[in-house]
């Protein structure tokens, strides 16, 4: 099942407190659709300048990557540059040169029109508008969003969140959009547009899925020994999350089983975890489906304990 | 199996975004005993002014909390201000008045020898050196700590490390205390010390169990719609690690099964949740056995997954 993705591909300069790499493939569709074509064909709609390395493509077309949406415009590639701080779940943008990025819109190829699945990745809710208007009927729309658009495009992005099935957003995000304190209540306010689930990005804490049936699960993360760059890890987690959806049936009612949603989020929290032990795509590049698999059942391990509340109780 | 607790009881002045109380009941001790007590009975060691209110004394005789630890003298009891942030993750002491727990001294009554698992609360590793020292063999000794004395008593704090079975610390505190980014290189250097097991509180994100043996366990909280005051969290949860672990027996070498020490650190989190929900020991001194089941069996349901994979892989 095609998984459709629609963001942005940069070329990243990133700082951590012990490391510093410069201009390596970035973006989020690029993590995406790196992570996400493990597990079925990914249609990618992006723009890049005529500077955007040759050897990106070619990986690219190495997989399940579609590229026939993907824009090759005169100019400069997208850059972004951060910094990370010390505990990692903290950066600073130091800057962002938009390039051909700045007068992109999407167009989606006739080629695209059998995705079954789509990924909104943070861009503007304006063009994420426009893709919801030309894509086909999918099976699930996963949006994505970032703290400026909050700020600057509430009611735009609104109109875009009351339109796609499940959200992504880390708890500040929850925070400033619903001005709650409290996750749930603020959750419980963004259900109310429509969406089906929201799911609740905490880091390398894991994440959240809360359903408006009133489903909610707290999937664990995969413990690393040490976190290199946590850039793309959202967008790795969504990978994981539509990837793994991507090789399941839905039920009869169109609805996914909650046992698989579960187990989406939890793919998406390992996907993230490989993403951040290397720079750029380096890890998701070289991963495997038995990587993935040893991984998953290392955190059932780590996880899950007896559901028998003392021992007497057995 | 009683537990012996040693640590501070104080008057708390408690501001959060929303709300304000005076002079409640506060102390890791008090957090402690109430907690614990509801699965055996507590051997309170701990100090309080002349100026104790009596309804707290009698609310603890109304539990199976033995006192005659606890020493009551001429002058203040202490007292602890302190403001939360929005995110309750963080907080700020704006005042510290020590009263008659300057010249505190631990002493153990005879009655206390019987004591099974002890509980070092944060207090001065000087004090919890000397309840080492006068404490009788106890199947698992659990140690507490804070900021300030990893500052300012690193050297007698790794002496108490090295006598004690089991470390509560914060992600903040590992790192301070290690000098390591990286939380599992931080333990890996603790668990050198001796220790069985290290702890790592993530405050509102659980908990992490890492043993000496490879254990690794990481713990869901349980959502809670509103934070009302975190204080005495950290030593509810030890409350409920350590009354959990008195209702089972250990195995034949007298280690405790790694499903009763998984199932423990869940009862911490539990008891620490409930320990959320109000000011002060409020919402657990209303606490049954009843409430925490509940919550248990739910937390099997908000935290568990399919262990296989995929759903092909069934």
């Amino acid at each position: 099942m095609p998984i459709l993705v629609v963001g942005s591909v940069a070329l990243d300069t990133v700082e951590t407190p012990f490391n510093r790499v410069e201009e390596v493939l970035g973006g989020a569709a690029s993590f995406f659709a790196t992570a996400a074509s493990l597990y079925s064909p990914v249609n990618l709609v992006a723009v890049v300048g005529s500077d955007f390395p040759q050897e990106f493509l070619d990986f690219w077309r190495s997989r399940p990557i579609n590229l026939d949406g993907l824009q090759i415009r005169e100019g400069r590639t997208f850059r972004w540059t951060g910094r990370y701080h010390l505990d990692m779940n903290a950066r600073d943008t130091l800057d962002t040169q938009l390039g051909v990025y700045a007068g992109f819109h999407p167009v989606l190829p006739a080629s695209y029109l059998e995705s079954d699945l789509l990924f909104l990745a943070n861009i503007q809710p304006e063009l994420q508008m426009e893709v919801l208007q030309a894509a086909p009927r999918v099976r699930l729309t996963v949006l994505d969003t970032m703290e400026l658009w909050i700020m600057t495009e509430y009611d735009r992005l609104t109109e875009v969140m009351k339109r796609v099935d499940v959200l992504l957003m880390s708890e500040e995000e929850v925070r400033q959009y619903t001005e709650q304190a409290s996750i749930l209540k603020g959750v419980r306010e963004l259900l109310t547009l429509g969406l089906r689930y929201v799911i609740v990005k905490q880091g390398s804490y894991g994440a959240l899925l809360f359903g408006a049936d009133g489903t909610y699960f707290s999937a664990p993360t995969y413990p690393l020994e040490e976190v290199v760059d946590p850039t793309g890890a959202g967008d790795a987690f969504a990978g994981g999350f539509l990837g793994y959806l991507s090789t399941v049936a839905p039920r009869a009612d169109g609805r996914y089983a909650l046992d698989d949603l579960k187990r989406a989020v939890v793919h998406g929290n390992l996907i993230g975890s490989f993403a951040c032990e290397d720079f750029s795509i380096a890890r998701l590049r070289s991963l495997t489906m038995d990587d993935i698999m040893s991984r998953y059942r290392s955190l059932v391990e780590y996880s899950h304990f007896d559901p028998a509340w003392n021992s007497q109780a057995k």
